[in-house]
């Protein structure tokens, strides 16, 4: 029954050689190409042997999406608090757009500023699935979670200094959630909840061909 | 659109006359009821006053599900490694039965006897969700992670002692594993696995309903 | 000019008898005597003796004020989320009145339900100072922080399991937050945070006083 | 009733670009304007744009205060050991003048010469509010709680080797304050300490005017 | 050269008969006989067997000194901060006097009273050697080692709660302690202080008899 | 009976003057001279004054095998998961081959692709002994050695990030494998890892030459 | 080509009446029975239904061996410092010699009497592996890892305090060792040494065997 | 009676400038002039205003110490084992001899070659108190513990990697230490341990003077 996920490339420690030779194999053999955690420098090689690749600098990621590959119905809501956590957010969402899903960015909504959260909590409340990235305290993810009824992948960042051990105290926090219904990744990791989220979207999708099958 | 999950009452710290009073209250409001981590002795009085609940000794868990409530569509699967999971495993499942999914239950499939898991992979990849619970050094998830393309959410135990650190060790090597398509919730949080779990489960539903209504 | 705050009994190892003595003892010395940490049977000695104290069970505090002493102008307010958590909020109540200060309470307005929170924020803004007490991943303190311009002092507790770390979790949390204007005490130190908030709350008076004179 | 505090920008990994549109912004919004971690090279920029800040090199904060801005009545007494400390004891104190308090510096007193620290007793007793700044084993903040009635807050830094491990000894040293009436901010977090300062002053400052209006 | 130091008895975990035997062995083969965390009820047994031996229950010592075992010159100073600690400074001065060394006890002389120290300065600095045993955050160590020139071992106890972690904060605190001439021993451990302090004294003593020898 | 195992170099902090010294000293007095953590740039001056000598880029080794020393009977596999942690695995493995033994290795065999790893287990199971290099979960180690019944010896490496904390997550989850015989070395102690199954695989030598005489 | 070695039951929380079931099903399939963390009053329950089986009080475990099971070739020396460290040696060695290895025991030699140990050194060299038991900073496994050439197995003990942390400390010193060809299993895990060696000494035996048939 | 230690300069962190000033100031009050963490590029600013200092490189020092000044009878002994903690041992060497100490070096003494140790126990023994300086998993100091009767000081380093924690391992090690009379210093603190040294040295020469005195 499963279709599956293509392999996707994680760049990190990959020689711009490597990369390239990985990149263009996968762009042969998968119905689209991902690279993480690639820096300019790196990308730049491959955009040139691949043109329809794109970059995407502030994600860090290199990706090949043919122009004819849709989305699948719905979105993924990726919320994000602070500017310091933008290349975390955005690689969740480049990541999940990339396997399939539609994504919705809500930015700038740290809880120490509610209301603005508040004020989008419309379009938040409409996704399949919710990604809320935060660092310092992590407390977007609780607040978030206590205010949806779709599954929340809380991703924490390692954004903060001293007492907050490059990312551990905000891991710690998001798994205590108070908040039922909050799953969490690995510390920076948005890779990770892009892919999570879009696995979530996949199997709903599934699901729908499922049931109007059975009908 | 949505229709929201039921409250829940978490039992550890209650006295047995609080739980009472909240049981038979959300029995009251709620289309079912729930309470996690009750003691046999504690469930034993709410049971007289409310006959028609029942209490399910492994899980710690009391809940009352009217006898016309059903399940949605397909199903989560439960796997767990060990018998010393087994109340982990159980709670997740409850849970997730008691918030209106039906759950297949895969247990004694340790990775130190791979051709046992192996032997259980349909039905572990027709699931819906798979919640994953391991103690040790939790490689469960990984390789399940590994085999499926649907969401694993993986639930770290406290089973182990020494460098085990009372599940520190099993949480930290989930939130690393090489599998994607992991997402973790806190040591021993078979309520919290269970509860996500159900929320994929009834947003796929939700996506079935939309697009069915959408035509 | 300063006039001090009393001696404090810490109730904690000590024996009836020790208690007792020391208890007396500042009831003759002193304007208040207050003793933390106290545990029902201790108190009854206590109170036999002395039957003019109250003993406050869900804090776990023995307290003499006289009728006479009266409280300064204004008031602190204890803003608390889970039940479990009261013993805490409590300890930090009685002794901030013990010291002086009238306190309000405001509790069970945990943010997976953020418009209880939202309907009583008028009372916790006209608050001289705010003590907010949270177990979990803690994100009240937060929430809070950023909704008022008064100081903010969070007490971590050790309600929680798992990776809570008896406390750490919340603790880190708290320490990490992103609104400003948020202090920390130590972990179910609800005595520090009470005993703080007096301090503040009394300079706010000397400040009164002062200007008054410098008139 | 309340003014409320001004935004601050955090100028760590923001570009000299964003912090000079911020900081021109908050300059014409604001009664005055405030950015904390920021370089000299950053600073000049800025300068440059809007000569009338100043740029505070220990402290790495840029400000713009008008010239008629006043101070509250009082002072915050800033406290700190040793010369490597001096960065976040001037964070601390520039944040807390910018927002309006008047501050002393007590620096060179730590508690391995305690006659140095005694000597400066008088002007530490008579603030408002104290911030303690220090690294090493933090040892201030006890002996100075341990002399005044007034808050003490304490700022560990991360100034220190070995078993420090970056601040964090100091951290838990100070939070287990054998002294009451001391709380605590995150490492090196001289920002959090002036401003949790200033919600103090200010509000003993509404308290003298609220008192008076009673009158 | 070397006398030697008697061989010890580490009373935890061993049976009422074994700490018998083992002690009637030690006191037929050595000068002195020594054994550390004995409770009472064991004690008993071997008071009854050996009724010149004397048990020191808050130290939890068991030991045997004949009448005419004298001591060293000089003395060691055993400052101390709470009650609470009071058994681990015991711990620490039975061993000592046991193993020849005269002991004065500084007891109730925290920092937060600094006074109560201060007044005992001078018994302190005329010592040959000097132990701090203190819990919470262990300032106590700090402040000595500053006012004197002789060693000073510090004892961390595991006196505290919450983010005290057992000891390990006061521990680390008195790693980092900013006054030159501290070393440290493991929390709770009387007995290694007392020990330490002892082979200090004595070598001052051989290092008397050795410089008198060679004249 | 035993003739022992080499003096191997440590090249980290060494001086390439240093590092030439001892080098050649070993080849004199040794069967084989090793030296690991030896950057490129160090190698090059050995290399010169010893051209007999080879240099490992990947492993960072530099070692002299004469042409006729040869191989115990038997070998040793070392199996690795990903391309980043090939230094260690190679490290592994050509210190296994300085020491005598015949090393296999089974490369990009990681538990995310189970059939690739379950392809090659006839050779894994042939080996005396099986050393598994492992970063992020470490699941491979648990998985290897519940498929073998041969010792297995556990190396994490420090590939990872976030929640990795360098490694320790990986040494931990190792420490608590589920499956039985597995034993652990320091994280990207490859030196360790082939040193100690080098001295397994001597000790089957040995135990065959004696059986054999014992004839 | 491999035998195999027998399953082992784990005795930790199961009740008598599984751990009964259990062990009479494995001496009925397999050669040899083993059950280990078997309290004596658990263990007395199976004694009575298999008179055969017999009990090791020290190292918890029940065990039953056919009369006419023999032993390998050599021996594993079991080396241990104190007698707290006792049950952990006790369950290696008898789950060594349940697996078919001969066991020489050299117990109490702690490096602070080093004197002790080197008298000892002659049997410990002649064995085929040696592992090394002990708690406090685990020294012990260095010093014989420097005199042997055999594979040293070292098992830290969760005896000690304070900053111990329940055997942590003396893991980590192991993981540390200066001395080459040391591997570590669990605090407290004789069980798992005991198997590791059987192991050693199991693949010694087949190279024999091997070599052997190969001529 | 005292006569007090010198004051020493902490380079670390320190402006050539400010190094210089303080230097030279100290060479004009004191006896003597240390000066800590220096580099090589620093002193040369120092020792060209003052030709009679000396630097040295491998400890880091900077010193001056006048051509007539002595050194008390007696020495002390630095026990250190491996190459790279050498400059830790010549920071603690250097500082004790700049306060009055001789030294005595015995270097290259690892564990792992225990023989080498052993051969140079009686110089070691004759010392007045002993300094032991290591990395790894810092056995010496047990070691070298249980063979003396004076005071063992142990200075725990950062050398190693891994599971080393930057030199966590080693201290909790030492910490632990089974050997009675070892106490610990911050890791990489030379300079404490030789203060400490000094500190116990000089207070034996008092008591020599002292008893000479009472005659
Ligand atoms: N940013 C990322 N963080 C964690 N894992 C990743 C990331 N990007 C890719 N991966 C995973 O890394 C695997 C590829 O690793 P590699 O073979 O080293 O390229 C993929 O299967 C992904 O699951
Ligand atoms: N030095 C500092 N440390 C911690 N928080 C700060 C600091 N300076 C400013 N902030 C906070 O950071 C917030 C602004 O963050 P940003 O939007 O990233 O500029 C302000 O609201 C302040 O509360
Ligand atoms: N990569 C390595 N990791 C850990 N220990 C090593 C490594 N390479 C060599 N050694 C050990 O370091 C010792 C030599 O250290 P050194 O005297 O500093 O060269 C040898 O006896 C080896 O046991
Ligand atoms: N290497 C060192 N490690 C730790 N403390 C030191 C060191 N060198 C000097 N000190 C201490 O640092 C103090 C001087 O610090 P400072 O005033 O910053 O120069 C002296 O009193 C010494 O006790
Ligand atoms: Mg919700
Ligand atoms: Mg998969
Ligand atoms: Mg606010
Ligand atoms: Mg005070
Ligand atoms: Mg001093
Ligand atoms: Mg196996
Ligand atoms: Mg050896
Ligand atoms: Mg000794």
């Amino acid at each position: 029954r499963r279709t599956g996920f293509p392999e996707v490339i994680y760049g990190e420690g990959k020689t711009q050689e490597q990369l390239k030779t990985l990149f263009l194999k996968l762009r042969e053999s998968q119905t689209v190409a991902l690279a993480t955690r690639v820096s300019r420098e790196k990308a730049e090689a491959v955009l040139t042997a691949c043109p329809e690749a794109e970059y995407l600098e502030t994600a860090g990621i290199l990706r090949w999406i043919p122009k004819d590959v849709g989305y699948r119905p719905g979105y993924i809501a990726v919320v994000c608090a602070g500017t310091s956590d933008l290349p975390v957010a955005e690689e969740a969402a480049a990541t999940a757009e990339t396997l399939g899903s539609r994504v919705e960015r809500i930015y700038d909504v740290g809880v120490s500023g509610l209301h603005r959260l508040i004020d989008q909590m419309d379009v938040i409340r409409q996704a399949q699935t919710v990604i809320v990235v935060a660092g310092m305290e992590g407390a977007l993810a609780s607040v978030v979670g206590g205010l949806v009824d779709s599954p929340v992948i809380a991703v924490p960042t390692s954004v903060g200094y001293g007492a907050h051990l490059g990312g551990l105290s905000t891991l710690l926090s998001m798994l205590n959630s108070c908040a039922a219904g909050v799953a969490v990744v690995n510390i920076d990791n948005g890779f990770g909840a892009g892919h999570f989220a879009a696995r979530i979207h996949q199997t709903q999708h599934w699901a729908t061909l499922e049931e109007e099958a059975a009908k």
